[in-house]
């Protein structure tokens, strides 16, 4: 299967570009019964629209989606659910300086090289925008897993360039529109970006997602394990470089006695290994934080070569974010809820009938 | 298909327990005609192999590897290539003492959960010693990749718990049993793991595993992408907690202008996206750094449950890397390299036909 | 993955119901570089179009496909191929009076009993309409497989009911609406379908496809077989009972003498293995053969149950093919041609270095 | 995936060559829990095992099987089964002959045409000896079936050459060496048999395959139907030609009237569908033909070709079955059993939560 499908038994096929007529997925696996329309995958998708803050695109785009099959009288029927987001606002002629340039740090020149071809409006294929998708996906994956099991993804911005945010609580996180877990930085941010937009550079962002109450027993040895697809889903979003569970690079330097999770009669004393041992979940938060590169198109002069190979420079008009991690927040918990679906349904499959024989108090 | 393959073309499908009678592996997909015999898997099982300084866990294992099928008068026949690799040194009596409890850290727990049975020797299907099958397969790969492309895959120890070592020079790495990069901090590795063992605790490691002369364009959007299966790979190697490609977490405080790669018509200019751009190779090195956590296994005694949930301590005789990064080296390059092997083959699959429009110089 | 993606690297994966909105493909693993427009695919819809004679369902649709990614300025890029078909002419008042009832030797039962929902509206997914998505994705293989490989996909009905039609020439197959390869059985079976229609039954058919051309060397073994993917090809076409390669059923009274082609300089003297031996293609004229059973929805009153459990009689009015199989030959070439197109691309990502050592003359 | 791995969540992994050291096997995804050992799978190992007669291959092969993982003490822990069974009576010098030819009907030349290299001892990969992993496997899952869900999966020879069998009972099938469902017709196939070898010919079969009390709702739309995966489960055995599944060919003929099977409170009153409606099974007997070819390997003298494109004429000495078909059974029904298996876990993991709605008297 080529690289446009996610997935063993919820499975999501993506489709489209960035200046194409539309984005589009089929979601195959959901289970049947399950209430679903298009709101619900809107509401997830209002969340990481571009435009709704002076710090993204601003790009217009309704990014309203259509359910076109897989449901019927407001339940899903247990067939392929088929999605559709039009594009609206393309602005092709925004890359027509670019087009037999490559951008710094940006897919053009890979993908001309590996195919041969390439749709240089809007990065194509490679736009972030593709995202769209998987969070339509994922809004289908966060309800059924939390009708069925419960379960919540919820993830917040965990540092914005060189401003680290702790966490603080959840309740502001969805009131602004950074994600930040800490109100009291807004302003804070808000100034940083504002000098950043300005200077026309871009800046890389840190994002914590967690899934809360997830059963413990999710997962497959040996390659199959969750948090080694949790790793594939979240290095798959643009502009990730790098994946962590648990404690992560911390681990490098604790020792054993300090890392090992002790255990009591009511579950874990500690989580270090972020809800996730020998590759199946333990019945605790599934932890995992995500660095996202800087956004490549940039307002700076740049040196490069254009497709004959000669050197010039490049700089991007076009409208974009000066920092994709922003808007990633609802993504990555997309991808996450996507992750742990399928696992879930991988594990009723083969363990149906088993009861775990440990209850802890 | 469950958790034991991976891999879409080139494809490794793993068996066996810490304590059964045998390992065993089959890669799927080689090309034919590959000279290939035993003592090529030999070599790179012998780089992990147990026993081989104090500084690892004393368990005696030859680790002989005998080819079963998919060879035929020295080269491969493009068949399923099946290998075994035999248990001896099995001590099994050492788990008695830890049969009814949970290791901090280790997988008895979930294993017990999900399945509802465990094969608590040694760890079962969850011991580290599985990885013989992933350096077997990688064995493979490296040998075809180097014939067939050049390329050449390998790595070095980062970081020591506490001690970080920068590279100094590759000329080093296979002539000490910590594949340290640099020939002068070796004594200063001896003591503190001497310290450590003495002391009965573990620690965390990091690896940084390197590709060399990967062509571009291997890699496949948008959830295919090279460096997501590179995620992958390394999260599912056991300990594993953290992976970083090219400049990983630090690009979370990086400016665009400072992280995007500019390039001159003999190349890139930099190196932070470690080879990988929209998830395809750039024909830079492809770089990946792991984060390993200390060894579950330690001598300290821990608080933990039994099988009944009661309160009890556990501590682990046994015979147990102190860190298992000291040998993930030889392991992080097989994934790395089976990965690659992967890509190469979807890459030739799908584009056969094309020449990349652009040549640097 | 799920049972609506079809393929392993040329990957189809279709969603949509008979009565929804639309049906939608997206065919993932296309090489770039291939010209490709909505006439392409349309033209092959055009063939299994219904409303084209009398003899088949007079449901209107004009069946407009919509490509909406993966092609720009003409030309294939590489990434996911998605498209649209909007359904137009449906009438689920016809439905009304089968809603609660199970229609004999129809999936009306079995859907409800799996997913406890059904989408009873023209049967939903389980719908022969849903070949369209087949039939666009087979026009891509197809020419692919011509541009790249010569290779030619057709096919022809073999027999209407009781009437065989014995092979006479290509000529006349697309100048009715039989695909009838000898134009003077064509009075026949207008009267036969006249009467059949009349009397308000239906009746099977057969249909022969065959791939000329198609190169020596494709195919896996052991289960990766290309005529074991055909197979399930087949099958997988709605009303399909049973499959043939080469000599099919009459194998088994043959002697070996009688069923080994044998072979001289210039190439084989027989095809009884219809140009496949051992799972991997001859070089040969790859031949198939298939039996459609007789549509289930018929006129007549039939003896079934509701979803009570409760006896009672069902007909069917709606308007409905008396003989699938007479619309069935573009679809089989489609699949036909998805399969040859998955194991030209197979084939290429593990053999490409290879050249067959025998030239036939 | 290659060609050597079968199955969905139920996976089998196959390697070994008829003149190698060993055919080996890995079944991923059985539940665990399941009482198993060595004498379950060498059982069924033991009914299609050469030499049990005159008629079939006097090769004498104890095919012992050793499970090697995946079970402890004596239940399945839910990883990876892999077993071994070490071939001993291999002649190769029966092969010298040959080594240079193509056998008429055989995978001689294609294996040779695609990779380049072939392993020609004994038809290498493409021996018929490689179903022993098959008819291992198929007995994980038969007995799973049978455990689980009381499923029962057994055949018997429907025809011999020219000599139909019809059913009588499955008393007999079992306690003679032809599967003869008719205990009166023996004699008529021994003598069959006997001219038969002495002709120093071949001869093809048909064997009919039935899962008995198949609960409904195995099976997806559209791809992933049941009898499509069956159909490519039976296309992948050797010299299968041929597969129908209920009516099969029969339908061509019929009316929609008459195959089209009627439903009562107390369910279906016919099975002409072979217990699948739309892909998905309907709680009815699964019935499966298929069609055998004769052996390619016979005494008598064929023209042929040699590696260097020269015309040569080939004759077998070796040990061969005049006609595979006589040991087929196991085999079709380990196939059945691995696919229904499949399946049953692929439902469960979609439809875990569903009660069928309706309740049949």
């Amino acid at each position: 299967m080529s690289g446009n499908s996610f997935g063993t038994l919820f499975c999501l096929t993506s489709f489209g570009e960035s200046h194409g007529p539309a984005y589009g997925g089929v979601v195959d696996g959901c289970p049947p019964g399950l209430e679903l329309k298009n709101e619900d995958l809107q509401k997830e998708l209002d969340r990481r629209k571009p435009g709704s803050s002076r710090h993204v695109t601003q790009r217009r785009e309704t990014d309203a989606v259509e359910i076109l099959s897989g449901v019927y009288e407001g339940k899903t029927t247990g067939t392929a659910i088929g999605f559709l987001i039009r594009n609206e606002d393309q602005r092709s002629k925004d890359y027509a300086g670019i087009a037999g340039k490559f951008r710094p740090g940006h897919a053009d020149y890979t993908y001309l090289q590996k195919y041969g071809v390439r749709d240089a409006r809007g990065g194509g294929r490679a736009s972030a925008r593709e995202t769209v998708i998987r969070v339509a996906a994922g809004a289908i994956a966060k309800k059924w897993l939390r009708e069925r099991y419960g379960v919540g993804v919820r993830g917040y911005l965990a540092q914005l360039g060189p401003i680290a945010i702790p966490f603080r609580s959840w309740d502001s996180v969805d009131q602004n529109a950074f994600f930040s877990p800490d109100p009291e930085r807004i302003q804070e941010l808000e100034t940083f970006m504002d000098q950043l937009r300005e200077s026309g550079d871009s800046v890389g962002a840190r994002v914590n997602v967690v899934a809360q109450k997830v059963p413990v027993g999710w997962g497959e040895p040996v390659y199959g394990r969750l948090d080694a697809d949790i790793a594939a889903a979240m290095m798959s979003i643009n502009a990730v470089k790098g994946v962590e569970i648990g404690a992560g690079f911390a681990s490098v330097a604790q020792k054993g006695s300090e890392h090992g999770d002790e255990m009591a009669p009511r579950g874990f004393l500690g989580n270090n290994n972020g809800g996730v041992l020998g590759g199946i979940s333990t019945g605790q938060d599934v932890t995992v934080s995500i660095a996202l590169k800087p956004t490549s198109s940039i307002r700076l002069p740049r040196r490069t070569i254009d497709i004959h190979g000669q050197a010039t420079t490049v700089q991007t008009a076009g409208r974009h974010d000066p920092c994709v991690g922003i808007r990633a927040t609802p993504i990555a918990e997309a991808m996450l809820a996507c992750v742990l679906m399928d696992h879930a349904l991988r594990h009723r499959a083969q363990c149906g009938d088993v009861t775990p024989p440990v209850a802890l108090r």
